[in-house]
């Protein structure tokens, strides 16, 4: 629970950077809005009981309903929006048993009619800066264009009402081999053999600004309309990204094509190493157990894509789909993070226990023979600590034992210790104790501060702490050595 | 959107600085958790289609879908949970254009054993850090305890079948005169009309400690058992909340009983003078007309009460009735926050525009003849900003007129300018410009700083603006006086 937080405030922070505003769309749509909008797997999609009323559908994604809503708001014609939010699907619907899958999925759009892959260039640097402050680590961005790709099929000799299901099988091969794709497209899709072997000429490439280079030499490709087009696009892209110092993160990857009909424009997907998906035909399978668990690695969301942690793309006619007039008709880019498995990759790679919580202080009290248990004053020194912002916790217990007051800060990996008797408290000190620090350390036995000037002791001491500790430190427990309490 | 963010951030960050941690328990729960625990508002609880699997309902609050969780998970025997999410009910269930209703609620609670009191009094201080912080102005906590209120019945000759509905009768003496209240008791629910008068000698009184010494002298009462107990909790609560400095905020109301069924000990309710119902019988129109715009004042959510902004109390059997065994028996105590309430009263004091998003910089540039539109130049100073976690953005327009960036940043009262030209430029430096100073003002024109110690000179003056607003200067546009772009 604490992790997830985490994620959800350092990718909102970032939505934020970018001048983002949330925009919160129901949970229900019309059953009507849903329909004919996600192919065969529209049988995930659950229903609301009809009770009298309109009949309604739970969200099966954010773009849809987003789409909508700017449709339904044509005097909205340009917005930066995230949606950190539930989707919901049927799980397993084929069997009696269906339960409901409900995961967070975590979107960030910009709408409105700009100059071309500003838009397009500014998502993609959020994405690095989204990645990066979670510290993931080594990541690539694939990314190609949906004009490119239908240029190439067209040049290629694709038939027109093949090309959906050519792009389909070519999209397979961040996971199979070209010979198994290549299969898929000549015996199960009835493609020509010389018109496959020409795709495959090109669709195995991938690199950087050098393979763009090089296509713009291919006089037959450039040739192509709509091939052209893409790539000029792309060219521009890569010249922002560049200032945005995005293109070390990049492979154009002419293979990727993305199952949704929508996009229109570029498009792209992130891998990490750690989110690699297994080779060989257990890739096929696309559904794991499913745990009632609810931190559960929940990663098969199929709409961002096996082994990847983000994907996206521009879709500039969904809005359309829903609008009544030409003003509600606002082209769109966008990127949908996999929270879940994000989840999964950061938890996989904490090494130490999680902090069950973020309290930054236990205050506690000690006393000899006929110890009140100065619960009063513990109360008292977390109001002083609460009102400087600074998180704080007492043991809700009269006469608490010190052993117990340590282990309580110990159970949640509480950093700092304000610790006092009647003495300390007579000469309006009380002393600071930094958890976990090994034997023989000058502070283990904790520094006397004034009551006074705790509050900005304790702040000194955070500071210091938060300057060495990303992600997973922030997270995880302090290493105890042995710690005891001094009874 | 941004004030309902602000206030959730707001909030969070509060019930953090007390230790808690999120759960996110699901939005369906199976229909059978929820029959039977919301009395005749059963009705109101929408329904999922039955495609197979469990039969299951959308959740109607957050406590009870709570208390289910900790009762799956005996394990978890105390924590301190917030959870932001929304409910849903069915709206106008008797007519035949039925429609969902969502709304967010926002609730925190302490479940433990501990000793009495304590978490108790910690609840109300984070109510009152909460009000504060979102600068609710004047408010009241209204607290009664229903032991108090049992003992109080049952010493008055109230047979004990009709308690809870003689209980929820006094309840409307927030909104009704006593004269409706005492009629509703003798005439509707045939109470004994000298029952009822001796009722009325005590649920009239309210006031602090004075009242509790004044109800620990009376000798029938303090006989009394339940009437005992309740009022050595509320004396033991006194003392914590002086010390944690809520008492000025609290009034001791004989007369509150709060409609929910489960609560065991001490009950709140907190209403502010803005909260403050209208009198006479409009009072009874619990429902007004529902809107489509999710930034419509949804205050009608039944379950926190009319005219209130929280409340909450003292459960400790709730999470029993789930339970299979005796350690799933959890007592807890709680709170829950109207925020769409909350959300109206603040809107409705602010003065200003509000603002589009949170940007602090808009990054842009002009030239004469021949100008370039400096696109990449400010695409870099951006890429600095944002490295430096500073809100920032520039207009996605190749050749944009200075004057229409400046209406960008107006648009979405972004409180600083970045500008400059080529000029600027080779010389390392840009201009610095606040927003909507008046004309005179010596920096009306900009500051020229270098480039290099632009993300200090920012920061800066963000501190500065920081450090002289509140909550709503936050959210609210500066004042533009007739401020003019440069052409």
């Amino acid at each position: 629970m604490v992790i997830r937080d985490k994620i959800f405030s350092t990718i909102t922070d970032v939505f934020k950077r970018h001048g983002a505003v949330t925009i919160d769309t129901p949970v229900f749509e019309l059953r009507e809005v849903l329909t004919g909008k996600y192919g065969e797997d529209s049988k995930l999609i659950y229903d609301l009981a009809d009770q009298g009323g309109e009949i309604c559908s739970l969200r099966y994604d954010l773009t849809v309903p987003f789409a909508r809503w700017l449709a339904m708001n044509p005097s909205i014609q340009s917005i930066k929006r995230y949606h950190i939010a539930k989707v919901y699907r049927r799980d397993q619907p084929a069997m009696t048993k269906g339960r409901m899958r409900e995961f967070y999925q975590c979107d960030f759009d910009i709408a409105g009619t700009y100059d071309p892959m500003l838009p397009d260039a500014e998502i993609l640097r959020i994405t690095t800066e989204i990645l990066d402050s979670l510290n993931m680590g080594s990541y690539t961005i694939k990314i190609n264009h949906r004009k490119i790709l239908d240029g190439l099929f067209q040049v290629c000799g694709v038939p027109t009402d093949k090309i959906r299901s050519i792009s389909s099988a070519v999209d397979k091969l961040d996971k199979a081999t070209w010979e198994d794709v290549r299969k898929e497209m000549t015996e199960e899709k009835g493609l020509d053999p010389e018109v496959a072997d020409k795709i495959g000429e090109y669709v195995l490439k991938k690199g950087g600004r050098e393979l763009l280079d090089e296509l713009l030499k291919d006089e037959t490709l450039t040739s192509n309309e709509s091939f052209a087009s893409g790539l000029k696009d792309m060219g521009l892209l890569f010249d922002y990204l560049e200032v945005l110092r995005v293109m070390p993160k990049l492979s154009f990857d002419l293979s990727l094509a993305r199952g949704l009909d929508y996009y229109t424009g570029i498009i792209y997907e992130v891998v990490t190493e750690a989110s690699a998906p297994p080779a060989g035909k257990d890739a096929k399978l696309r559904r794991a157990p499913k745990s009632d668990d609810p931190d559960a690695d929940r990663s098969n969301d199929d709409s961002i894509g096996i082994g990847s942690i983000a994907a996206g793309g521009r879709y500039d006619e969904l809005v359309g789909m829903f609008a009544n007039s030409a003003k509600g008709r606002v082209p769109c880019v966008g990127i949908s993070f996999g929270v879940d498995r994000i989840f999964s990759i950061i938890k996989a790679r904490m090494t130490g226990e999680i902090r069950g919580n973020e309290v930054e202080v236990y205050v506690m009290a000690f006393g000899g023979k006929g110890f009140t248990g100065l619960l009063k004053e513990r109360m008292e020194i977390c109001r002083i600590l609460w009102d400087a912002d600074i998180k704080a916790e007492f043991m809700y217990k009269n006469k608490p034992k010190l052993s117990q007051q340590f282990t309580g800060a110990e159970k949640n990996g509480v950093p700092f210790a304000v610790v006092f008797g009647e003495d300390e408290l007579k000469e309006g000190k009380v002393k600071i104790k930094e958890m976990g620090l090994p034997e023989g350390h000058p502070e283990k036995n904790g520094v006397d501060v004034r009551i006074d000037s705790l509050v900005v002791e304790i702040r000194k001491r955070l500071a210091q702490e938060a300057g060495t500790s990303g992600i997973e430190g922030e997270l995880e427990m302090v290493a105890l050595e042995g710690e005891k309490a001094p009874e």
